[in-house]
């Protein structure tokens, strides 16, 4: 059996760390399997090389940041098998010019285009432990280029994928996935399996452990996923293309506080203002949300959406350049909002989801701003103070019950 | 004009630092010139990347050292990179698998085969400033290797005969070569020239300032070096094939007190009695340097010779375990001993050097216990507590007269 396994930052930030992850990939190894091992940058390793290049040049060139932040998950994968030969365990550690994993020229942003195998597939012939590098790739400039927050997810799938590998399982500090943030919710549960999509729809639940691009990748070349804790041996939850029919109705609950609605208000009512409004952030690559349209007084409309707070200066500013084009009277921010989720595969052929989640929160006595559906998610707008209470009575109502 | 500047991890210690050099690399480009630029680690990284692998293992494989200790320098270059970014300047940096410099696979000692130079001719023609890991190389296995300590000095020589550039020079702490340690000789004098061959017998005094593998290479590739110093713009010294007939005699005085005394005493007196105890010796990868065979007694001989003192124990143990193979009656040790040496391609042409110091050293009062030469050196062994002593009388006598 070929075993990819990928552990983050926090599972190899010391040396006792490092320790026990070599002792948890040795056991598969013993056992006879192929034990490819992909590993982030150590602790916090990769802030603080951001935070020595600001302190250097406060914009410096993505090409050359990545060329630094490449420099973390090389000493994580040099580490680890200098403790794994500790062990007695012959092992190899390879960076993305040794695989190599080929990516676009995206500095930052990368996207894995091919990865070849050749020299894994070798090094596993002559039984060795394998520890990749995650995070990082080359491309056709013979450059070092990053994938982005949480890339060591992807290049876990795109490893297994390409090595059609057996088993796929991401370690990290939880135990799996759960149907609401357990911080927030006591009663949350740990899901034993989940749709890729929804697991793409649960993205805020999903953010902490598995990257949302990961799961896309996973999805597109049916990786089954196994999200699990680095702590202990706990079965984890299953990441795979279809569930049991028997599964829950509502596969989680989630809460996003990272967002703010933008209103734009008395747009003339004629055709295209839509279409020039979004069109105009999106050449910015600004992701749009809960998009909700109104009439408005005297022949106007107001348009409302949702972005996440880190863009709301941009949009602002966007808009308030193209004011006239867009004919609107006035733009708000409100930062004060944010969304409340359900997700579940079941919800496609039970109508009722959406109507028994306004009434567990009108219940709460929670008032609903805004609403948006997609095919296995209702998601509502509400006051960020209320947020807490909406998910606990949403989840209460769903999953408790 | 093509010049190759390389700057050691104390001159890119900090960010104060790293600005400095990269405005001294600008003033050049500013110039017209094309620039490339050699970088070690960044102060004691490399020191403290071989804690860390030793606290994970205290004899970790030199192949995954590599692979960590490689991060040092690219955290350098992308730094140095993002500078020179700050400053306005377009510049690349490049590690050894980009630029790529081939070298053989010995792990920790690697040497070079070959450097492309397709890449930086690409960056340099686009006028960039070319920024380039100092230290490492990429082998036939495609893995990682170092060069050993100095190793930057190495690759910016190599670097500078691929590219046949115009000037080579090498940046450090000092202002050039002097023509013995000024912390122990105040007279001593900066060299304006100095030949490859005297600066390869000047070791211990080009140590500090210079690799000798890179004194090597640059004599075997006519690379002419400058050695100045980072901190001013003080001219430095030129180490070429050869100097100015008119120039000293002598060009330095040098102490080692890396060096002790080992005595095979009462072997036999037969042929190969030698070869014997050198070729064990020899294929343990131990130098030896002063070499003295003399009569004991009854039909017996005494062989004396001189190994760096980190060496002793272990030449102690193997010539102990081989003691009746090469028939001695017993085996001492003697660290309070140095070498003083004077060095000079003039003294080829005058015979009377090697009498001048030792008349040197005896009006000193000070005692001679073994003598070498080579063409252009003497060096005489003698009790350590008297090796600045005599130091300074040899240079008084050659140098300041």
């Amino acid at each position: 059996m070929l075993i990819v396994k990928k552990f983050g930052g926090s599972s190899v930030a010391d040396k006792e760390r490092i320790y026990h992850v070599a002792q948890r990939c040795i056991e598969d190894y013993r056992k006879g399997n192929d034990v490819v091992v992909v590993l982030s940058a150590m602790g916090d390793t990769t802030d603080q090389l951001i935070a020595k290049a600001k302190e250097i040049n406060p914009n410096p060139s993505k090409r050359e940041m990545d060329m630094l932040l490449a420099t973390g998950e090389q000493t994580s994968v040099a580490l680890m098998s200098m403790a794994m030969g500790a062990m007695g365990i012959p092992s190899v550690s390879l960076n993305a010019y040794q695989v190599t994993m080929h990516t676009s020229s995206a500095y930052g942003n990368a996207r894995f285009k091919r990865i070849d195998t050749e020299r894994i597939w070798h090094e596993l012939d002559s039984r060795k432990l394998v520890v990749v590098t995650g995070f990082q790739g080359v491309n056709k400039y013979d450059d070092l280029t990053t994938l982005g927050r949480g890339g060591s997810d992807t290049t876990a799938v795109a490893l297994a994928a390409a090595l059609k590998a057996d088993a796929c399982e991401i370690y990290t500090d939880v135990e799996g996935i759960y149907t609401a943030d357990p911080r927030v919710v006591p009663n949350a549960r740990k899901l034993k399996e989940i749709t890729y999509e929804e697991m793409l729809e649960l993205a805020t639940l999903g953010a902490r452990v598995l990257h949302n691009r990961s799961v896309e990748m996973a999805k597109k070349y049916g990786v089954q996923l196994v999200v699990r804790s680095s702590l202990n041996t706990a079965e984890g939850t299953i990441v795979k293309e279809e569930v049991d029919v028997e599964s829950m109705l509502i596969s989680g609950v989630a809460v996003d506080k990272n967002t703010a609605r933008i209103a734009v208000i008395g747009v003339k009512d004629t055709p295209g203002t839509a279409f020039k409004i979004f069109n105009i952030l999106g050449k910015h690559n600004i992701n749009v949300d809960i998009i909700i349209q109104s009439i408005g007084r005297e022949g106007t409309k107001d348009i409302s959406f949702t972005v996440a707070r880190e863009d709301v200066e941009e949009v602002l500013a966007l808009l308030n350049e193209h004011k006239s084009r867009i004919t609107a009277q006035h733009i708000e921010s409100d930062m004060t909002v944010a969304k409340v989720s359900v997700v579940g595969a079941g919800m496609q052929s039970n109508p009722g989801v959406a109507a028994k989640m306004f009434e567990a929160i009108y219940n709460a006595g929670i008032n609903i701003r805004m609403i948006a559906t997609s095919e296995i998610r209702v998601t509502v707008l509400l006051d960020e103070v209320d947020a807490d209470k909406a998910m606990r009575a949403v989840h209460n109502r769903f999953i408790e019950d």
